[in-house]
């Protein structure tokens, strides 16, 4: 039920251009995934993200655990029947939000225990149990549940950490039986290249359908993460998708392509679209500026997402000033558009033979600005 | 550009099946009109307001005069575009919102000066000025500015502010020169029968393409509006459409439309949607409630909108619970989509010859029940 089958490589850098194959339907690669933690993404419905190109969408174990907890979304018959998304689906295992959100009781070989924040239960997740609530969540790819250190972390921390995910991962991949399900394993390693180099060592030995780089994008200098991509992409199997967790910024996805990465997600897009920031031609525009006043152009006229075709920078910043709803959902899509069409064209210009490192083809001399 | 044609009568009441030519295309009547205060029915874009059955739409002077200003939405080409919604548009005078809302400075027969909330300036609005803001909003239908007295208010109160709404109606009139632009009269006088009455005749005698009955549901009981709406309707001139301000209520729409009452406008649904309540088969149901937990059923099995067609109550209700934005947005659509298709069955009754005032057709039992 599960297929990843690269259709282009890029003749100068370690990027592809694939199509990973899931029983909801297929995945192109190089692609965005936008994050709807609560089985919502933020202020869109199900038909507005089909129109942001969206085809995998990620939800979160952690806070659907929590509410409404994976029984209901089971007995509704399951994730995509719940939130009404038809299409892939993928389930971070909780294992971030938990070490960065949760009130931690007690962290050991078995697994975490952490404080309900709506009651104040205490609530076990191990390995075991975070694989079951995916399974009975039922996305199409399901998480390997990780431990995820903070930044900075000591050496022994990150070994340590490396050495529970890579336990945990057995007993994930032993737990999970799902076909119509397939289970990602998680490389961690922090800023460390030798715990990178084993964790993917490891990881990629349990030979499962997809690999992530975890870790990344927890406080460290955007330089250890072009670091840490280009050292351990090249590591995993060639012939399996590889997922960049939490990166959703334009530099960092086109380095990370250029590595061989296929798949990422990020809250970026939606939060900025809900902080009245808008993504358009590699820069940040905070529509809220005076600037915008009086401008009855479009937001981004190469863009076709429903901000752009039906309405102008004036409208944007009027609704943005007055805090209206509408504001928050026209740039969230815009904004997701923005990042899932960056990466449609870096799809394109490995085809084309002009991807590059530095991909920013909206820039009119760019030698991909065909592909925008 | 306008004319006003009805097409059926109720044999047993007055109401009647009409349709309201403007600029921007046809309003079938009866009709319930969506509220776009700032120039955005809340949470909605215009292709989902066109979805819900939405036909003429509402904006406020009052709130579009303070931000962005009418200078801003003529420059964007008018309130249709500078909306994005093409298709017909009516405009409140901000005569109510005036005096409802504003920190009022000065109110005399010259006109009102309040504080601007915004930034605490002194703003003057006089009939000529609240005409001159909508013809350049550019609104199919402006509405005269009246002064709306408040519930209770003394019979000699009432009586001068309708004195003052028909000296004010004049003075609109004679500034009022758009042809493609219709100007619509208010009827004031409060819960005084006899004030009503003058107030009918003399809106009446100004010959204008449609009338208001407004200073209805500012506090009075809800016997009044009944009582009010059935001795003005028939008063008002039978070949232009009527249009009964601010109700949305079910029982209280049913009895206007059997007085004659032809459009309807009520921040209602959209508020209601906002705050977790849905309009179902008559009644209101709060999502928020633990009896939707698990249920997997469609919010109203009979309804077409999106929260219904693609999602249950439980997930709803989960949507509400954790005050996801997306809640708000599908049960605001929800509940526009319901009132206007209660008066798409009223119209529909009324052409079936089972229209009454007690219109219920979601009862299996009611003779009307085919209409929805």
């Amino acid at each position: 039920m599960f297929d990843f089958q690269i259709n282009a490589h890029c003749s100068h850098t370690r990027a592809r251009v694939g199509c990973f194959r899931t029983p909801h339907g297929s995945v192109n690669t190089p692609r965005f995934m936008p994050v709807g933690t609560l089985a919502t993404v933020k202020g869109i419905t199900a038909t507005q993200l089909a129109d942001t190109g969206a085809q995998m969408v990620l939800a979160n174990t952690y806070h659907l655990h929590l509410q409404p907890g994976e029984g209901i979304v089971a007995d509704a018959g399951g994730l995509h029947r719940f939130m009404g998304w038809d299409r892939p689906l993928l389930t971070d295992s909780g294992g971030f939000q938990i070490f960065s959100l949760a009130d931690l009781n007690r962290i050991d070989d078995h697994g975490v225990v952490f404080r309900n924040p709506r009651n104040g239960s205490q609530i076990e997740l191990t390995p075991e149990r975070a694989i079951e609530i995916q399974m009975a969540l039922g996305a199409d790819v399901a998480m390997a549940f990780d431990q995820c250190p903070p930044y900075p972390a000591s050496e022994s921390d990150v070994e340590a950490a490396c050495k529970r995910t890579h336990a945990w991962l057995e007993r994930c991949s032993n737990t999970h039986q799902l076909t119509n399900q397939a289970l990602f394993g998680i490389v961690q390693g922090g800023c460390f290249p030798h715990l990178r180099e084993q964790s993917a060592q490891i990881v990629a030995s349990f030979d499962l359908p997809g690999i992530a780089i975890g870790g990344v994008s927890v406080g460290e200098p955007v330089e250890d993460i072009h670091r840490i991509v280009r050292q351990v992409s090249p590591l995993l199997p060639q012939d399996r998708p590889r997922y960049l967790m939490g990166i959703g910024t334009l530099r960092e996805i086109a380095i990370a392509v250029a590595s061989g990465i296929d798949l990422f997600d990020c809250v970026l897009p939606t939060r900025l679209g809900r902080h009245g920031t808008a993504l358009v031609a590699g820069e940040r525009w905070n529509l809220r500026n005076a600037r915008f006043r009086e401008d009855h152009t479009p937001l981004d006229q190469s863009c076709t997402c429903t901000a752009c075709r039906h309405h102008s920078r004036a409208y944007l910043h009027h609704l943005i000033r007055n805090e209206e709803l509408l504001g928050l959902t026209l740039l969230s899509l815009h904004n997701l558009t923005q990042l899932i069409r960056f990466t449609s064209a870096i799809s394109q210009a490995i085809q084309d033979d002009c991807f590059s490192e530095d991909f920013a083809p909206w820039q009119p001399d760019s030698a991909a600005h065909h592909t925008w």
